[in-house]
């Protein structure tokens, strides 16, 4: 069997590149498999040598401590592969295939994939709906931050791009389709950006680059960015966004000078729950529910609210008790005077990426420059996980097998 | 100039009839009435002779106290009339029509009525968008709890009865189509009830059930409507709902034992700000959040909220420091997990009340029967605040000028 | 190997029951299928015990001789079954389970099929997009009008009924779930049918009455269904449809008699290409194009037209040259005068079955009275196919295996 | 009062500029006006210095002698203006107001303006729903390639740019937003056209290359334009583009070169009914359902026809009996067995242009480059007629006031 190599969760703010077992077409035990899981048969999978693998800011979560992840637990949900071997029931996908994996892995046989809500799968984690490679209490399917992963049920989950070496070139831009394009995107999608809208997107991370370059392929008139990371607006700034320091000023009359007036019509939250009073910067102090607040005060009314940041049920480091429980203190009185309305949860990426895919293919959208994409060898993931949560400007890509040309 | 009388507040928990003007194309100075709208012309109004004029939960809140509205406050949103006269610039609209009002007021001539938008028009109230008759906040304009009252931008506002005598007929029907039965109907809309949804009510009050009504009409399969008050329960089993006394044991539990799962597809929020705790009972204390907190509980994965009980931005007499600024604690990481949607905010009347009254004139919808009207003359009106605030399971309705047959 | 019967064609006009093979996890060669299908594996697959099995419109324009169907075509793409056996790659389905079959064979694998777009599979027919049992031309799988049939991609395409029991008591509106219910509802659907509409029902056979009921369920304020025979008229008012006969007069001033409006919001062609003349019934003389052409003028300007009833690309039977190669002389300018759209094709099953199930096993919906169903043995088929063609007001429904109660 | 000039209709292939009165508050007879409108009262009027004033195709129906429009017609539905009087209904609009007038007049007060169905308002045309400024029988509405015009229900109509330097320095942008830009964006939008979709536009006039920027505007990956005429395919290519000249070879061969698929998702149909044979070129004998027919031929199964092109209910100098009528022979078979949907009808401007204002003022679309439009003075009109007709790939835009900068 041959070996594989992957990074794995160590303790709070350490990540390993470590030796790990070639995966098979069963998911066996280990850091952080659900028990009702274990030794659950996968004919219906395909294992892939990773082309390409992002370091998420939903990895950081875990990487921080801020989450019941065990060591060991394998990182990774955002993989680009090439097809090695596939299982007895797989009858589309071809060895050989160039593939994108959706982060979340859905089964395509139940209620809800069967609804394109394949974000809340009924069949892959035992607890809950919805699941993810290499994330705590999501099913414990192993992940792809690594030399080889397994995928299941592989014809539903894959999206094969037609043709390899156009595929290789775009290969930077292709592997934001696995989770944080489609997931900016559904983020615009859900806050109701169409053409002639005026958005905001409150973080300049990966997501809300990729939420912003979304709102502009949608159509959006204008796409202000907010952060208290300078290095990031600049980013922001790089693709034609506007951008607006929050920690530097009042958020409406900053939109207003950008505007002349102080609201939009779209508000999108790509911070989640460990945002940052005065804004959502480095420095300040955590208040989880300030986004939201502070998107709710400068939506004009009839708008809409995606929110594709995370919100936990739990968060043992929060600041105070409630937010310990996942509860957020939110002005609803404000919203419901505007009519607003409000869409969480995972992104569905099966809903999208086939479009975006066609979108980056015909040159339609360099989502790699806009989030400033940078492929480094496997074994400096810790190097990279920690330039990423210092607040570098950069998204990592993690090129385990060489596919990446410099 | 013919006099007029109408309902007015005096002090919490007091309302009176009183003698007050009979209404003229002009916007006159008045309790309540916008600085920004006193002297405004209503060339494009109608005077209507009130058919019928009901009470609403909301108009509570202010007779309870909860709100800034001053005394002599004529109240009054949910209105049906006859035309009396028409301004110079009412086209369509003739004297002897018999006609719905919806209880948002709106121009027809801003972005968002053009938009449908109508509970949010830009035009109508001075102070942020939005407006409504008889009511604190909303612009001044006088309620029609009266035997008279002014509807401005009536070619754009007023819904016709095709025909005079069938109108009359189902008269206590279509005086709902002014504000419970579009407001209940928008709760099931954006709570996304489609034919096979099985849905959870939170509140049996009027709008509760005019939205459980509205469920069904939709196609549900299964209405469920919780309360604590057990006669409004039975008003809600009367037309065919399952029901849950939420104060009897847990929700989750008692939604199992209907459906077989703890779980509905469907969350409505027909309680809003002044819920109760263990469940929205009247013997229970405050506690704002408990409703929304609940249906996050209670609603599968990939479902929606839809939230047409109010929630204010401040609440003077609220039970904390943080309800009385309109904020709630919000398990918002619970609704997240599970991809929920939320919609809040006035049900834009204009964009239901037509196939609303289809429906009622062609016998598809038994609303008054739903909602337990009854007719009684305009100075019964304080005898029906009082017993609608004590919980009676009956829809007042004023019948100021005698149009309603027992 | 276990034998089976099932209902074959045989020559125009006629049908017989004969011997069939047993099913296996293999598409064999034989009557109908398509060389690219013979020897297709599927390991995805289950095979059947029929429970219920029902003979269809569009059967009869195969049995007509109005299409290419070689001779001992097993026919029957209207299936309800209980799972005798399941191939190696099926996980979800069990051995036990009483299931509804869609109509439309898809994989679950294929771009269409992620989009909900289950009426144009990509993987099941080598032809072209979309497939069926029994049929010609629709790649091969052999027909359910049998008593045992082999349902491939088990897991995506079986709808499984949540209790055996219960379902065996409603089975006979549970088997409409296969075909003519969703296909109705789709019809309705497309046809923009909301609460409130006034819709009109071009035919009267079961996929009309189904479209009718449909239209009711989705809060349809008038539904009037027209046809030429009177029998099937009188079904239709039997669960309160309006009816016209369409021989008996003009269609505008009919509806306007009921309406008060010569038109209606939302028209249903339930017909299709084998319309006749002077209306749509059977003495008349065949004139395909007439019932869209009406259609088009009885919907008002910014109606929609849903279109179930079956336009084929060829018809060597048909009247002209042009329907001979399914071209038809419509009035487009009318409908284009009024802003009308139109929806073709086959109804992708699995988008409403769900749905509609639940609706039936909630009481909301009494489709097998609607529809006049009637349970025949097997061996009677050849019966129910003349009577069916003869203009019964009835929808056959054949019991190859005593699971039916009288 | 003050004089006024405008472009009429004389006679087949002849325009003039005359001498016209200036409007009033009231629409009195003329050439072409319904005598149901004669001395209609428009108190809610504003009337109009126009700045710009577009030569439309659908003129040129008039000015081909394909229609009944009587001599003397004045022309023009294309309209920016400078707002110069208001009537004693108008509220909102004010005198100096930079506007763009929706080609559809509407009520703003009928069912269907409360529905956002703005193309087929009850109220304005005597004859059947949808208006139209200067056009025949559109309800006898003074047309606009004039100096001054009389725009009715002002506040609801008029499209106010919000700052008027800056739109003065876009207005050959702007003046795309009364007709052929949102027309062409309607296209697009009910073709299904979003992001990734790959496009093809029949026809390279003004509508259909206004198409192909609104599918680019909407996330389109490729855009096809297809015609004839070479110009006008050049024109398409200047802003990223793809073409194919119909009459040059096959065209799904041609299709496939480009996509590597003889098959686009999204078809529009910028064509109409003087489509020619072989494609449709200028040389080539009318076939009025050729586009439509080759359309549902390269649309992929499950795709959607845009069709803005228009179709008349008579056309008295139609190539055959059945087009004289209106009726065309479409293969309705093809479309069916592709589940394919059909969009008809006029542009509801009012639906867009707001949106679409957005996205010009904020530099997002430069549809004035990409239709090649062309400012002239009033009195060249005649000459601006004539090359239109002649294929010219430009759009001509009046300036009758010298408002438009050289």
């Amino acid at each position: 069997m041959a070996a594989n190599r992957a990074v794995a969760y160590k303790e709070p703010g350490k990540v390993e590149v470590v030796d790990t077992d070639y995966p098979t077409f069963e998911l066996k035990d280990g850091p952080g498999v659900n028990p009702a899981n274990v030794g659950r048969k996968v004919p219906h999978g395909a294992i892939l040598r990773t082309v390409a693998s992002n370091i998420c800011g939903s990895d950081q979560h875990m990487v921080r401590g801020r989450t019941t992840a065990p060591p060991n637990l394998v990182l990774g949900h955002e993989i680009t592969g090439e097809v090695v071997e596939t299982g007895p029931d797989v009858e589309f996908i071809k060895v050989g295939d160039l593939v994108s994996v959706p982060f979340n892995i859905s089964c395509g046989r139940c209620r809800n994939c069967k609804e394109r809500k394949t974000g809340i799968c009924l069949n892959v984690n035992p607890d809950r709906p919805g699941s993810a490679y290499g994330y705590v209490d999501m099913g414990g399917w192993v992940g792809g931050q690594a030399q080889y992963v397994l995928v299941p049920y592989a014809d539903w989950n894959l999206l094969k791009f037609p043709d390899r070496d156009q595929a290789l070139e775009k290969i930077m831009d292709l592997t934001m389709l696995s989770d944080i394009l489609p997931t900016g995107f559904h983020g615009a999608v859900t806050a109701g950006v169409g053409v002639g809208s005026t958005v905001y997107v409150a973080g300049a991370g990966p997501v809300g680059l990729a939420a912003a370059a979304s709102a502009q392929l949608l159509g959006a008139a204008v796409v202000i960015v907010g952060d208290m990371n300078e290095d990031r607006l600049a980013q922001a700034r790089s693709f034609g966004c506007e951008t607006v320091n929050v920690g530097a000023g009042d958020l409406p009359e900053q939109l207003g000078e950008i505007l002349g007036v102080p609201e939009v019509d779209c508000g999108i939250d790509a911070v989640g729950f460990e945002a940052r009073g005065h804004g959502h910067g480095a420095q300040a102090q955590e208040a989880p529910a300030t986004v939201l607040n502070s998107l709710m005060s400068i939506t004009a009314a009839g708008g809409a609210l995606g929110i594709p940041g995370l919100y936990v049920t739990g968060d043992p480091g929060a600041v105070d008790e409630a937010a310990k429980h996942g509860s957020l203190s939110l002005s609803l009185g404000t919203g419901w005077a505007k009519s607003l309305s409000f869409t969480t949860g995972q992104c569905p990426v099966m809903k999208y990426n086939r479009q975006l895919m066609m979108a980056i293919l015909h040159g339609r959208l360099e989502i790699a420059k806009a989030v400033n994409a940078k492929a480094i060898p496997l074994q400096d993931a810790p190097t990279g996980y920690a330039e990423f949560d210092a607040g570098a400007a950069t998204k990592y890509v993690l090129d385990p097998n060489g596919y990446i040309k410099a």
